[in-house]
């Protein structure tokens, strides 16, 4: 019997119906949002609490059989993808709202709530978890991937919303990383060595989470503008006075005529910022009103901000269904995105190269940004089966992050590395790549979490 | 010769005069402002730039001597006593700031640059660095011990405005970690394991912070307490309602008494909130306002704000001369510090505990606090060459401590680890210390950084 299969076996005896060994549950986690080739594992096992991940972690260990964690499959970067085979562990059955410290403002969630989960729950709190990448991701795998999204702007990333975690390492031990209390020097920051590192250095079984009060209130705000250029100066200049912002998102022409398509809207099909202050009345009063002065000095028109509730959530709704809107532009199609993230005083020239460089490809190509950020995505869509397209994407794709890198900034804002990224960690970390294969080594000896992802490993 | 010796001697050559053996020199790297005992290095070095920190490091990891680096020692839990002798790396020769990127609001600086000394610099560009522990501490040693302050409530903490570090690991690689971008999902946080981690596992060459701009208005508000319950009680409910503050301190009778002596000054001597807000004109008038009427809600008395800047820095600098005017009221005495951190809800139970235990001793210390953190500090004075004093003393520290953790809280909020707390480390993280002790041997496997801090080797 090889490694896996003993694994297996073991697993089987002490999981029974939850360690799944059929064709559709397995096909299900052989593949995620990204562009990758199906990839299953040879099982997939469902823990119904702590204790079970770490006896599967002992038996995984003992067996050299690799884990890989799984959420709801929203990676784009192919993270949950079993590239050398093993257990697919499902944290399905580990979706309980543990508690929340209300006075506290924080909560302990296990790694399957999902943020609108959590957030629903949370409704009769008066408090919000506000970190917001889109899609209806899991706990666990956003602080797995250190994700972030449209309020990071205000709020952080994952990185700085985990104030404590649970997780259980490759060996089986279960420990905790952090406290509740708000700030602490006591240590090296295992919770932030956690976050983002993508189930490689371990299983991450409880969370507790930083919350944020509901704003007394929130403004949303639309402006248009006849060029990407005026619009992302626009922000660079309102981040430049430090102006207070929630959100803060670029939308291209391309991008809003795919939503207008998907979402039944009819915004005019220029670039667009749309945008969300929080505070008080007069705040986000003072806000809105800054900001359409900005926006007026770089050309934009039909600046609008509302503090309605249905305005607000039609705008983010459609920001929030962008993706899907432009891939439904091209049906059948795969999509290759890109997240590069640039200090701020690089961004407007970075997505006009971008720009620039997928014309020269005679191709047309959305782009969305958290821009507040420097963080902004470009998505080529690639017929299937068409080699050379798909080279002519990855290659625009790959320009696109070399050019990043030579701004002082990253291939990767917010997605992570996992199966799509590993080229660029040497040349992005330099020799720090080492050191982090070293921490890897040195958690993870026998290399059985999620190998092949993020580290190089002999 | 020893190792020590053998790796002074080549030092020597490499450094010549920037290396000091002189008993002067080397008795003020023996001591911080914590009531350790003297602990001299076996010699003082004086880098000029990281290629020499590096040659250092080499040197001194082919003969395995201790390497200690230095700020300018306003620790307090004698984080840079070298506790197994070898070389004191001195950081005042790299006090430059190297390039300020105002339109990215971040800078690049040297270690060896304090606070106060980046914010001078800073001055022509409207921006500013909020991180404030009180003392003028180096941005290097601020970046080792994860040093917060009075407005981490608004700002965070020295994780939160670190992006990006040059750092010499123990063999005397230079890595970079990080980059100017605001933020990054590519790979493991090296920058957040490196912040807090106490020069135990590289030497910190080079700091990318984040900054500030100058906000349009600043208010400081001050209001009287009849007790410290209620004091705290109203932060606990701004805290909760979310009310944006800069700066929330609550100082004790005792203390008030002692910084009225120290800074000729004649406020109440009750207990006090000192506070700031910063925004627009309007924000920081709405925010004094609701602020008021909280500490009315609790009993607080003579409520009183202004934008006034002489009055502010009046305000501020009595808070940040609290430390030496408690000492003051004790000449000659050991100051034993205390710096827990709870969660908000147990902070006023936790303060009441402390008063208690100290009064149960029939010793009065004075409590101030970062409380809109749940961070709070109780400054035990102590005449020296009195063991029977001291061990009361620490015993309360001890007591608070261990109060600290079961309330889910930690030992240390800001102070960090040094000397002081290593045996709260176990308690405080289980299992994880292991881990932590794991990441030393792969990143410092002959433990020539720090030794003996931190983390237990065998």
């Amino acid at each position: 019997m090889s490694n896996i299969a003993s694994a297996i076996s073991e697993l089987k005896a002490l999981l029974g119906e939850r360690l799944s060994l059929s064709p559709s549950v397995i096909d299900l986690h052989a593949r995620d949002e990204a562009h990758f080739p199906h990839t299953p594992p040879d099982a997939v096992v469902f823990p119904n609490n702590t204790a079970e991940v770490s006896e599967i972690a002992k038996i995984c260990h003992c067996h050299g059989c690799p884990i890989v964690p799984w959420g709801v499959g929203t990676s784009l970067e192919g993270h949950a993808l079993p590239l050398r085979g093993g257990i697919t562990v499902d944290f399905a059955n580990m979706n309980k709202v543990l508690e929340v410290f209300a006075e506290d403002l924080n909560v302990v969630v296990q790694p399957g709530v999902t943020r609108e989960q959590l957030n629903e729950d949370l409704r009769a709190t008066g408090l919000f978890f506000p970190i917001d990448p889109g899609a209806n991701a899991t706990l666990g795998g956003m602080t797995a991937t250190r994700a972030s999204g449209t309020t990071a702007v205000r709020y952080g990333t994952m990185k700085d919303n985990v104030l404590a975690l649970e997780v259980v390492l490759a060996d089986g031990r279960i420990i905790r990383t952090g406290t509740r209390a708000k700030k602490s020097s006591a240590g090296y920051d295992l919770t932030r060595l956690m976050v983002g590192s993508e189930g490689t250095l371990g299983l991450i079984t409880e969370i507790t989470l930083r919350l944020q009060g509901q704003p007394e209130a929130t403004a949303a705000a639309v402006c248009e503008f006849d060029d990407t250029t005026s619009a992302v100066n626009a922000v660079i200049m309102a981040v430049q006075m430090g102006l207070p912002m929630a959100r803060m998102e670029f939308i291209d022409a391309a991008s809003i005529k795919a939503i207008n398509a998907y979402s039944d809207m009819d915004m005019r099909e220029v670039p667009h910022l749309f945008m969300e202050f929080h505070g008080t009345e007069n705040g986000v009063k003072e806000q809105s009103e800054q900001m359409a002065e900005i926006c007026a000095d770089f050309g934009g028109g039909g600046f609008q901000w509302s503090t309605k509730t249905e305005e607000r959530n039609k705008l983010w709704k459609a920001r929030h269904t962008a993706y899907f809107a432009m891939k439904a532009t091209k049906p059948g199609a795969l999509g290759v995105t890109t997240d590069v993230c640039v200090p701020i005083s690089k961004l407007a020239e970075a997505i006009e190269d971008t720009i620039k460089d997928v014309e020269a490809q005679g191709l047309s190509a959305p782009i969305i940004g958290h821009v507040g950020d420097g963080n902004y995505h470009c998505l080529l869509l690639v017929e299937p089966d068409n080699p050379a397209a798909m080279k002519t994407a990855t290659d625009i794709c790959h320009r696109m992050n070399r050019r990043a890198l030579a701004a002082g900034g990253t291939v990767t804002g917010e997605h992570g590395i996992g199966a799509g990224k590993m080229k660029y960690m040497a040349e992005e970390h330099g020799e720090a790549w080492n050191i982090m294969a070293d921490i890897k080594r040195a958690l993870d000896p026998s290399n059985i979490l999620n190998p092949g992802k993020m580290v190089q490993i002999n």
